[in-house]
């Protein structure tokens, strides 16, 4: 990565319009704004309906037969959409040769946890009962989505439901409770966020609930059984030990899982693929983790 | 990976003969009888000297030009010689199409820390005087050796000397303070050690110097500046903390960092490439890794 990339992105986010005391409805029209890109040429976006809800689906046009990733879009469980992700996970269905399904979970303060777990639940309910073989099946998310993405396996783990192939998170928001030094030694480093933007979202999000709850930081939980983690992360972000402290306990609960932190970079970069060519190394990463044999 | 090959691995391991009374000359001849594999197929192995000591060099036939692996071995910085890791320091050359040199660094108790580290920075030295570029050069090491690679680098940057390409570490001893947790909780389920071995090795090695010197514990050290770096480990070692704890310092200094954790396996699987597929994959992996573009 060239100084000058990273130093652009930096700025860019840096720059962009901060609304600390923003309505819901203003802060999600503020992050539809910003995260407007379409899909990438040559997939096709069609509006399909995942787990009783809508739910967009994304298909390269030269997409391997059978496999799917059901995708959860970040936002901290209070703003965002299938749509404000349709170039992040577009661009991982492209290069993942894959027909992937991004649900427009319940978001919060309207629908508090566990509604989006609920959502997400049944979500890979519904793609279970499509697919031929649970490991034609994996998961994806980033920040908040890559939370919950572990909190639905969590779900289904509970249910007896079977694995999928893999999961993987970008910049995930696995803890809740906010143990990690990272919240406090990346203040302004962070190009995005403060600690208040936390938890304002937590707040949202959980109101009066246990922020420990195993499927509201999924990092806390026994991740016994889970399938093969792959777990990205910038090292310029609040939310880089919900990273670490996801891999650490996923290994210690003997799950194969890979942490790759690049330095420098921030929350989520993989949206920026136009900017900084780690965007796209990391998700071509991804995709080999996802499905390495397609 | 088979059940039936983990298991295989496991019982081969915690059949193996221990001695935990056993004087360090008793100690060094068995892990020279436990480690006799010759170097792979296609690999030239020559005496050499490296840094003021005696070294193997290996050299794959089809290997790229230019490209040096200095290679430090493991084995509690009290047992081993670069012939007991001719097997897994030559098939990492071979994958990696890359020449490597493994000195035969001076061992604890006979010379104490921080002999080995000299060594390792005497080594990196010369190589660096050889090399058209520090970016034909990475470092690799298991156990005490990966411990070892990341301290030499703490030393070489402290000296002003450049950075190598990379760095990789295979389930690397990396806290010498014993601080993880894993060397409680994964006693009994670590077919290789106990907490009185590795307290064994580092008495010999440390005697009452401090443990959280830097090049002793290169988790607990500032690791900012490093070059790239992989650590992989199974999660059935007592060390398992060790590589998760270098992971996390090393994200929070801004270092591009890969942690890569197989469920299920031993410290330093990749001996045992004829037993468990793992073993060829995470030299693969490291390979790559190294030089990406050889």
């Amino acid at each position: 990565m060239s100084r000058q990339q990273r130093e652009a992105l930096d700025a860019l986010l840096r720059n962009a319009p901060k609304s600390p005391d923003a309505t819901v409805a203003e802060a999600r029209a503020g992050f539809d704004q910003m995260f407007q890109a379409p899909a990438p040429d040559g997939v096709t976006v069609r509006d399909t309906t995942l787990g009783g809800r809508p739910a967009l689906e994304l298909e390269p046009a030269d997409r391997a037969a059978g496999t799917v990733v059901l995708y959860l879009h970040g936002g901290g469980y209070v703003v965002g959409s299938p749509r404000t992700h349709l170039a992040l996970a577009g661009d991982l269905a492209r290069r993942a040769r894959t027909r992937l399904v991004s649900p427009d979970y319940r978001l919060a303060p309207e629908h508090p946890f566990p509604a989006a777990v609920e959502d997400g639940l049944a979500a890979y309910r519904e793609l279970l009962g499509q697919a031929d073989s649970p490991s034609r099946i994996a998961l994806a998310g980033d920040s908040a989505g890559g939370g919950l993405a572990i909190a639905t396996l969590l779900a289904a783990r509970e249910e007896g439901l079977p694995m999928p192939a893999a999961v993987a998170t970008f910049s995930p928001w696995t803890d809740l409770t906010f143990s990690g030094a990272s919240i406090e030694t990346k203040l302004g480093i962070d190009p995005i966020f403060v600690r208040s933007d936390l938890e304002g979202y937590r707040t949202h999000y959980l109101g009066q609930q246990d922020p420990s709850a195993p499927t509201a930081s999924p990092a806390l939980a026994d991740l016994a059984g889970l399938p093969p983690l792959l777990i990205q992360a910038g090292s310029n972000e609040l939310l880089l030990d919900d990273a670490v402290l996801l891999a650490a306990r996923a290994a210690a609960a003997d799950v194969d899982v890979t942490l790759r932190v690049w330095g420098g970079l921030p929350h989520v970069f993989q949206h920026h693929t136009a900017l900084v060519e780690e965007a796209g190394q990391a998700l071509d990463e991804a995709a080999r983790f996802l499905f390495p044999h397609v």
